[in-house]
């Protein structure tokens, strides 16, 4: 028999990389185990997991909001609603009863680009989001915002040359996508002297080299707000990218999964790019994500999104069906946490005060302790933190000395690698290194999220860390 | 402006071929919308989709096992046991409480793998229905069979002249997963008149035809009980099938998603691939792939499922896990759905009675449907049909007269296509046609779902239609 090895298999996957679940979430899992263990010696008692945002995980318990859970709970028991017959607001009945009608079970498979009425629920969210029409069949809901952008990018790379241009520092979703399959990533840099902007004229210059090279490109990955940045794009900068997306034939890919965790909103708003391609009356063909996962709703685990794609052909779109078809349909607890997040209780009904109330605590939370945890950071010694508007993160930059560097060199690691692997070591606090999301040659980073209860404690821990790592290796 | 045209697009994905929602099934959507329409004038009231394994959808209603609700009903607002304290079942009660606390919030990313406890529960059912030992380590969820299958085609195929083999006739994910990840499929026919039986031989004489034509075979898809057959295979052929890989260095795929629905439990019995293996101390890498859409279970809306590997190295399953990772996680809903699935509730637990009430009627349902269903079939002129012993479907062989086959060719359908296309537009059930599946050159088959209630007037409309058809283009 011959054994099944790794070079046997496709070698497209084994260069994909995907940091966020990498070496430090695998190590922060078995210093959890460890801890389980009497007498395990570990100077922490807890793991935080700050690699991913998951603001629902054990340690973080941001609270799921009610009337979403109220509404599930109806669907996957409708008998309850007879049963426990006061338990239930009456708005959230009245929302079963109207879903089930729809749906029937949630145990069906639905139609494969997600229940027709829920579709059409998001085309008004949509609607009054932006002040232009949407179209419920070029909308696609999702098991999450990752499994739409690993079939366009699938569908874009039409040939070994084909590109698609990714902003650095990039979530990792888009490299591991890409290197599944086989398409070249084309990276563009964020600026982080000026908040990690975007400039239209980086983009311009890493299309010239791709071409150069001959890399084809197909598309362009704008994050907005940012991940890991947090940067908000503002309107002028979004109609010059939609231009330049006109100029060199590309597909305009808007991750914007994070366009309701907004920090600051009197002076950073939230723009989407369907609403500039309908304003400027541009043919540019859009694909924007949306999740449950982020924003206030917060529910990772159910697997929900969707995207919607503009100035797409009718060709187009049936082939994006047959795709999605093969996979059957999307999570149906997804399909109906999409519905909760783009149909939230009104002013008026039952379940509307407990929801504000819900709802403006985790905003409220989210933006002081962002703020706190950046001007904190920023006050440590080789430590600048750019203080973000938006999205769940931080990504603050690390200078390391060079007798860090040679430690780290020694250990085989990567300097922010080499960090982040003794802070875990040190606190029980996971994070992801730089090098999971691109930086400049010579410089080190890593992501936390600004996710975690009891933040004073917490950045006291990154404090006397840093203060610890500073004694022993030195200011950079 | 470049218009975004297919041409432009991954011509792979234009390959991508799955007729279970493909032409008729389209169809069928558009019949139903048109239903609504006051004066529709079609000869129909309702549109069955007979063409999808899909128990519990609106017109079918199987009842989803009333267990499973419950626990799922509580891990979305866990409040419900306090508020609604006689409502439920004390071990559905307890059921939740202990996944709550292993999972925490159900709105959490899990580990990418599936929640550790669950994937537990997974090994203890995996070893009582087989006797050998299984390791949660080596054990994967999923949302639902389909996505494991494309991943692991995905990974097997290392080169662009790397291919499966696949059975004739094939449930078509295998295909269309094959062509997505531009693997050649290596088909090998059943034997429809021993009953759809496999045989080893036929499976050799593919691999030497494709061995010649320069394909490197890479795995053996097994389908069983079989679809679209239903057939059963036993242990000394897949004795022989685990030999046969064991001498081509095939990984074994074997699609075991229809393990529970045995309608002659008496005679036709189910061994799993991984007892035949683990009897036999073969070294034959295996993965096993099991669903909760069909069994008893029913719960396609959730997507939930899991696939074991066998005699996989430490290196191929941390390459597993990483592809996985980048997924985050299958949906949570779909996960507490495996468990409720491996761990019914048990003899003198509250919920034992209705749970085995619920799963008898099921079960007796099926088989008299099947069984009455073929028996009718049969009876028809110029049709025969294998009266399966397994799975949810049934595949009739239907003899076409020339007259019907040239119909068919002035309309630029196939033949069969041409039958169930018609068959939908006099009577509302949608069915898949054979080539949908593959069928030997010049046979002409289809598959339907037995899950129809009320199959008494369901088979006289299949009956009425058939004799109108045989009155307009005579008998083959």
């Amino acid at each position: 028999m011959r054994q099944l090895t790794v070079d046997a298999l496709n070698p497209a996957l084994q260069k994909v990389q995907y940091a966020v679940r990498g070496e430090l979430a695998i190590k922060a899992e078995l210093l959890r185990d460890k801890l389980k263990e009497p007498g395990h010696g570990l100077p922490f008692d807890k793991v935080i997991n700050s690699n991913i945002g998951n603001p629902q995980q054990k340690g973080l318990d941001q609270p799921p909001i009610t009337f979403t859970r109220q509404v599930a709970a109806l669907m996957e028991w409708p008998e309850l609603a007879e049963l426990a017959p006061n338990v239930f607001p009456k708005d959230v009945v009245e929302r079963a009863r109207e879903l089930s009608q729809e749906i029937g079970s949630i145990g069906a498979y639905s139609h494969s680009q997600g229940v027709p009425f829920i579709r059409k629920n998001v085309a008004k969210f949509i609607e009054e989001r932006d002040g232009f029409p949407a179209d419920p069949a070029h909308i696609f809901l999702t098991g999450g915002a990752s499994a739409g952008v690993s079939l366009l990018i699938n569908m874009l790379i039409s040939s070994p040359n084909a590109g698609i241009l990714i902003p650095i520092p990039q979530y990792p979703l888009y490299t591991a996508s890409l290197a599944q399959h086989q398409g070249i990533p084309i990276p563009y840099h964020l600026d982080e002297s000026s908040g990690w902007s975007t400039s239209v004229e980086a983009i311009e210059e890493a299309l010239i080299k791709a071409e150069k090279a001959g890399v084809l490109p197909k598309g362009l990955v704008i994050i907005n707000p940012g991940n890991p940045t947090g940067a908000l794009l503002d309107e002028p900068t979004m109609e010059k990218l939609v231009h330049l997306c006109d100029k060199y034939g590309l597909v305009l890919l808007a991750d914007e999964v994070y366009q309701s965790n907004l920090h600051k909103p009197d002076t950073h708003s939230f723009t989407s790019f369907k609403k500039v391609v309908s304003k400027l009356q541009s043919g540019v063909p859009l694909v924007s994500f949306h999740s449950i996962s982020k924003g206030v709703s917060g529910e990772c685990g159910r697997r929900g999104g969707y995207f919607e794609c503009t100035n797409f052909s009718e060709e187009v779109l049936a082939l994006i069906y047959k795709m999605v078809s093969v996979g059957l349909c999307p999570p149906l607890s997804g399909q109906i946490g999409v519905d909760s997040m783009v149909r939230p209780p009104k002013v008026g009904e039952e379940s509307y005060e407990l929801w504000k109330k819900e709802t403006d605590t985790i905003h409220a939370a989210l933006a002081s302790r962002t703020s706190l945890m950046s001007a904190r950071l920023n006050a440590l010694p080789g430590v600048s933190c750019v203080d973000s508007p938006g999205a769940l993160y931080l990504y603050p930059q690390i200078k390391l000395s060079k007798k860090a560097q040679e430690a780290a060199l020694a250990a085989g690691k990567e300097p922010d690698a080499f960090y982040a692997l003794a802070l875990l070591d040190a606190t029980g606090i996971c994070v992801v290194p730089g090098s999971g999301f691109g930086q400049k040659e010579g410089e080190w980073h890593y992501r936390l999220t600004c996710l975690c209860p009891g933040v004073d404690e917490y950045v006291g821990n990154l404090e006397k860390f840093h203060a610890d790592w500073v004694a022993k290796y030195g200011e950079a």
